[in-house]
């Protein structure tokens, strides 16, 4: 296995990128707890795991009520998963408008090597001016166009080559409803490979129970950096789960640096520590993945089909006839408002199990 | 979506096999009662999947105390899911050696339609005998080679060739210890796709996350009879789930006649009423496919682990290299022991949390 004694020591062919502790936020309204941070980046960094994002889902700057507050400040995150592990290569995720520049110094100064900025597909040239304060910060920066399935690939070339042209080292794009099948991603990522110089990343939702088959497709199509959590600690259906994707890249003899029984090791923290209800593709999931919608919306989705009667199903594919983006929750009760005045849509009665 | 009124009424291009109903039992030590089987056979012909197979995750007169003493006879399975759907295609499943010909004509008496023989990917030639049986009680006969990435190509396609010879009209293979990845399943479905005139079917196990892409893999390459279950409820890490496998033919295109309201109806009933732990990708469901070794052998790894005080992990790889197959239960403490006399395979020390 790659990272075991005698195995090459250069740099992996593919790095993965550790979003447990940050993605999987979503999936416990960020309330991961000091013990919960410090005790996975340990384990995590054992494990050979070259790169821990680390802080509240959705950022720095993020927590609020309208997004969910965080049990922790996010400097204390960064601090508490550097001292944990002082040697890691930790991340920090910022979304331009919610994160600040003192934001970035904060994080600077707490320990975190890496600034990453998540934009909406079509939105690099809000970046500029965040590049260029985490380079001067003297942080490596890296940037992710999200929602990239509502953007053409010529747009998603373009806007990956201004952050990288910005100075962003790594590139790549989220499949953030997680819609894609491999054929798309592989496509996408094809076009991106040809415009960046640097690393390029691909970021897995597992809506459609694909995320393992797109991040293998994203590798083969030149993805040099993958998103994964452990377990698929994650928003919504989960990310492409960590040790499934390491044991693979073992098996296509593409080196990573991590050791199988380290990752099984973070696998089964992720599992008894941090980890309420496993991710898993349920209907709404399933539902959102086809709409294309973000799944971060199924709590109120599911709030708007009970107040107006309609079914959550058919708010999340009006949502994705609407082109609803993250942030828009204020479209969610006019979709079903609007549902709700054309009965005709609603073509079977829905049992009492349907949906919970 | 496909199977709504004004959708084509012509044969699907890909037969949903529903088994949701035996290889679930795998997951629930074959405990399914008569409501349960019954409110899903009824809603699962209401979603127009096509053909429901019933029955003791082992099949027919496999009921014991060695692979789990089901809860109910299996004729009485077979007929309560006839009385609740009572025009729906149902199969029953039998292993030479374990069924017998009396099975056989008791399942046709209690209203199955299909006998689906499943054997080792070399067996073929076992089998003669019982689709003879089988088409003379007047069954439709299909068969499934299981363990098949044990068997090459060639082996696979000849022992597929043979039971279309003797009489069954859909032949196909099982991936019983999850183990394969996409191109693997198409390489292989191509190639008995040129041997076999009628049906091919595909049986997928989601122990590499793989499971749905797996089954795109085996459509792409011709397979035309596809196993899936609700939720994914089956042995191990579980099948491909049927309403995101429903769900994807229609994104592509493909005719399944399953309706996608209905299956989101089957998806949230086997939750609801059927489901006692979701399946999902632990790390022994990881590394028994990884190993290539059948899953359902995973109670007794973890005992054989701690009376030898081995990794449960290492026991798994230990029998792969063994070409452990599906009942050789009795290899597993050979193997535990056999690691127990070499202590340098143990080259971390387990974590408390490693297992549970």
């Amino acid at each position: 296995m790659a990272g075991t004694e005698g195995a090459q020591s250069n740099k992996p062919a593919v790095t993965i990128y550790d979003v447990t502790l940050r993605d999987g936020q979503h999936a416990v309204d960020h309330q991961l707890d000091v013990d919960q941070i410090a005790h996975y980046a340990e384990v995590a960094k054992s494990a050979g795991i070259p790169i821990i994002e680390v802080g509240h889902g959705n950022g720095l700057g993020a927590s609020s009520l309208h997004l969910g507050q965080a049990r922790l400040d996010d400097l204390l995150m960064l601090e508490t998963a550097r001292e944990a592990a002082p040697d890691a290569r930790l991340a920090a995720f910022l979304c331009p408008g919610m994160g600040t520049f003192t934001d970035i110094d904060g994080a600077r100064s707490r320990g975190a090597d890496i600034l990453r900025i998540g934009v909406h597909a079509t939105g690099a040239d809000f970046c500029e001016s965040y590049v260029d304060k985490a380079l001067r910060a003297g942080l490596e920066c890296h940037a992710v166009l999200m929602m990239s399935h509502m953007a053409s690939t010529d747009e998603l070339v373009a806007n990956a080559a201004l952050l990288s042209e910005y100075g962003c080292t790594t590139v790549g794009m989220m499949d953030s409803a997680g819609h894609y099948m491999p054929e798309e991603v592989g496509q996408r990522i094809a076009a991106m490979r040809q415009a960046i110089p640097g690393d390029l990343s691909f970021h897995a939702h597992n809506n459609l129970g694909l995320a393992t088959a797109n991040v293998l497709a994203a590798v083969d199509a030149g993805a040099t950096v993958i998103d994964a959590s452990s377990r698929g600690f994650g928003a919504g259906a989960g990310n492409a789960q960590l040790e499934v994707v390491c044991a693979l890249m073992d098996r296509l003899g593409i080196y990573t640096g991590v050791s199988l029984d380290g990752c099984l090791q973070t696998s089964e923290l992720a599992a008894a520590e941090l980890i309420q209800t496993p991710p898993l593709v349920d209907a709404v999931s399933l539902v959102s993945g086809l709409a294309g919608v973000f799944s971060g919306f199924k709590r109120k989705v599911l709030a708007a089909a009970s107040e107006y009667g309609v079914s959550p199903w058919d708010i999340f594919f009006e949502l994705g006839r609407m082109q609803a983006i993250a942030g828009q929750e204020d479209l969610i009760p006019i979709a079903a408002k609007h549902l709700a005045a054309q009965p005709n849509t609603h073509t079977q009665p829905r049992r009492q199990y349907a949906i919970r």
